[in-house]
Formats: C-alpha cells, sequence, structure tokens
C-alpha cells in the first residue's frame, strides 16, 4: 500500500440569523497560517473516521449538540495540501436552530455566503456540505435536524428559507411533511406576537433520525387511495457517525 | 499524518437474469487466497480516488460500458484488513442490463442474493451499494443506469423488479416516471410475442446523468396545478468519477 496522510474533516452546518452557517477555526501556524479551516485534523491509528470526526469535532462543539453526522464525500486531490499527501474524509453535521454551543475564541460561525479567506480546498468542502443539505431537504426529513424541537410553521419556514437559500412558503410546507407523516402538533401554542393574531400550533418532526420522506413513490398506487406501508421503510444507505 | 494504506474498491453491478448481480474477482494469492474480491486497488501517487477506482476497473471491464459512478463510502475500521491499516474509498458503478462486459476469467457475476465467499469487509460494501441503489430508484432517474437505452414498459418493470428485490407494477412505474418527465416515447414499437397481443411501445430515460426527480417537492404548490419549474433543477451533491 502506499503511504498516505489520511485526514477527517467536519462541516458543521447551523441555521443562525436566518443564514445558513458553519463552524470555522483561525489556522494559527503553518501552512497557511491566519486562514479559517473546517475542524478536524489526522485518523488516529485505532479509530475509524465515525470516531475519529466525534474525537476532533469534541475540541470544537459539545457533540452531544450534533442533531445528524453523515459521511460526505473523500477529497483526494493530489495537490490538496500542497507537499504532502493527505486524503481527506469529510462529513456533513448539523446543529438545530436552537442551540448555541460554547466554542473557543479561535473558532466562529461564517454564513456561507459570506465565508473568509479558508484553507487548502475546505470551500469546496463547505458547498458540497451546503449542496448535499439542500438535495436531503427535498427528499427526506433532514429538517428536524436544522429545526429546533418544537417550532410554529412559520419558524420551520424561516430554517427550510436560510437553509435553501430563497424563501417557501410556510402552507405548502406543512401540508406537504404532514401528508408525508413528518409533522404532528405537540398540542401547544404559543401567543400571538405584539401585533396580534391567533395563537400558533407548535409541531414537532414525527422521527429525530434521517429517513427519506417519499420512498418507493415511483411505485405507489395513483393518489386517489392511500398507498400501503411499505414493509420496512428504506433508511438512508449513507453511513452515519 | 499517520502512514496508512488508501484503497479504492468498486461495487458494479447489473441486473442480470433477473436479478441484480455484482463483479467479483478470485483471489489467487494470500491474503484470502480463494475469496472472491470487489475490483480496486492502492491509491496511486498522482491519481485522486476518481481516477484511480477507473484505472482499475479498466482492468476488470471496458469502463466505457459504467453508465454511472458515484462515490459510496469511506470504509475505515482499523481491523478490516489483518495485520495492515488499510481505509477503502468505494464506489457504486453501473452497467446496463442490455451490456455483457467482456471479463477475465478470475471474474464473475454473482446475484447479490447469493454471495460467494467474500474478503475483507467486502460483502458489507455489496449491502451497502445495493441499499444505495434502491434507496436512489425512489427518487432519482437512476434506473436510466439499468435499463437499456430503449425499453417497453414491461421490460423496465423487470429491471426495478430485480433491483428492487420485489414485484413492482408496470402501470404505476410508467404513470410516475411519465409524470416526472423521466420517460419520453421513441415513437418505435416491438411486435407482440409469440401469445400474439399488441405491439408494445418502446420508451428511453428523458436524461442520462442522475438527477432528483421530485426535486423540492416539499416546497410545490398542491398537485391541482402543475408546479413551476426551479430555476435551475439541482443535481446530486454525491460526487461522480
Amino acid at each position: 500500500m502506499s503511504e498516505l496522510g489520511h485526514e477527517v474533516l467536519a462541516a458543521v452546518l447551523q441555521v443562525r440569523s436566518r443564514s445558513l452557517q458553519v463552524l470555522l477555526w483561525r489556522r494559527a501556524r503553518e501552512p497557511q497560517v491566519g486562514r479559517w479551516s473546517l475542524p478536524g485534523g489526522q485518523l488516529g491509528a485505532t479509530e475509524d473516521i465515525e470516531a475519529s470526526v466525534r474525537r476532533q469535532l469534541a475540541e470544537k462543539v459539545d457533540v452531544r449538540q450534533l442533531s445528524h453526522v453523515e459521511q460526505l464525500a473523500v477529497f483526494s486531490a493530489p495537490d490538496r495540501v500542497p507537499g504532502d499527501r493527505v486524503i481527506a474524509s469529510t462529513f456533513l453535521a448539523l446543529v438545530r436552530s436552537d442551540n448555541d454551543p460554547v466554542i473557543p475564541d479561535d473558532t466562529s460561525w461564517f454564513p456561507i455566503d459570506a465565508l473568509p479567506d479558508t484553507a487548502f480546498d475546505h470551500q469546496a468542502v463547505v458547498l458540497r456540505a451546503r449542496d448535499r443539505l439542500r438535495s436531503k431537504l427535498s427528499y427526506t426529513n433532514v429538517g428536524f435536524a436544522l429545526a429546533a424541537p418544537e417550532f410554529t410553521v412559520s419558524a420551520l419556514r424561516d430554517v427550510y428559507s436560510a437553509a435553501l437559500g430563497y424563501r417557501v412558503s410556510a402552507t405548502n410546507l406543512q401540508r406537504v411533511l404532514s401528508r408525508r407523516g413528518q409533522l404532528e402538533p405537540t398540542g401547544e401554542t404559543v401567543p400571538p406576537g405584539p401585533s396580534g393574531g391567533r395563537p400558533a400550533a407548535l409541531f414537532r418532526f414525527a422521527r429525530a433520525s434521517i429517513q427519506i420522506t417519499d420512498p418507493f413513490a415511483v411505485f405507489r398506487p395513483p393518489a386517489t387511495t392511500p398507498p400501503p406501508a411499505p414493509p420496512s421503510p428504506p433508511t438512508e444507505s449513507a453511513s452515519r457517525a
């Protein structure tokens, strides 16, 4: 086998202040001193990449606040780290929007639309993570990992809009997620805001692990009759730490 | 960086004889002589994993016959290759059902339901590839990469049924794929079989690159009006060689 370095990197994403943001830390030493990096580091001899990414993320955030972690992709261009041959196994990790994790002084959140100078190929990793998240919002229930545990439909719409980068309709979002069995009312409401109106109902996601929301839609009978439940709903094949 | 080996492995899948099969080669030397392995090998110093998998697959099949290749997952358990530390970047590759690639004498197709003794963790890679394919059949047009370029709906149903492991309805398959703009008639027909009947229309997939077939369904207006086309349809975020 050829001798290579292997690192793990995590793009930790959260909707903060109505924008999709990523956690980066500022490099204090060469190479690329002063540039902003994804959390991560070299794979240890006795750990797999899932254990490694959790160990290394723990230096930056309380990993109990990660609502979802999955393998993203391998970045392996021979020149991605100048002067070294380092393969990167990357992860997408999510934090619910109601958390505000304690982070070290060298670490900060940045809107993905306004990244600072990033190190190596880390910008490409961030954009890949964003694109993966956007795709999955369209065919999975991954919204559970971005939203607070309980939310109004209006708050959920804000989370989806920030993650997708364009405004979505609260009415349609509620209709489609409810029809797919993903949303359920908690039975509670929140009082109307200062401008009045009615109390708003609170909802939660029915499941807190990722699932394809429209499984095997291709093979369902036409919409006039309810689809039979598949014997065992397919879960995502992407591995999760 | 720690010094590790890095290999690439490909699960090449094809629907053959109405079953989903995988391409394996029989190991002629230790370790694990006689067991069946996925095609692949060590990553070269000057190639990325996508170039590497195509180079190594070329020893087993005509890579021009691969209709789709994507990163699958990293397998990194410290003991996955006894006595060595080798990380595997794995790929899912597909061959259309009308091809019959020329393969070497040490190489054979096996139904995934009836695998022989496999080497290392390769069985887990095969099952992961099968599960990824099954998931993607439900929310992408990946059927294009399994079916022949032109097919009757009945033949397409057989391909989907083999890949999914259960029989699907030809009527529903045609309806849903057509509604999503994935199927188009070629204008040709094939004559009825010996038992008579009508000529069967031939179809093809509208696109030969992977795409989510129900993009952002969550945010569409209700089904009574046709959905507006999104400004730029999302493509899959998984990297493809």
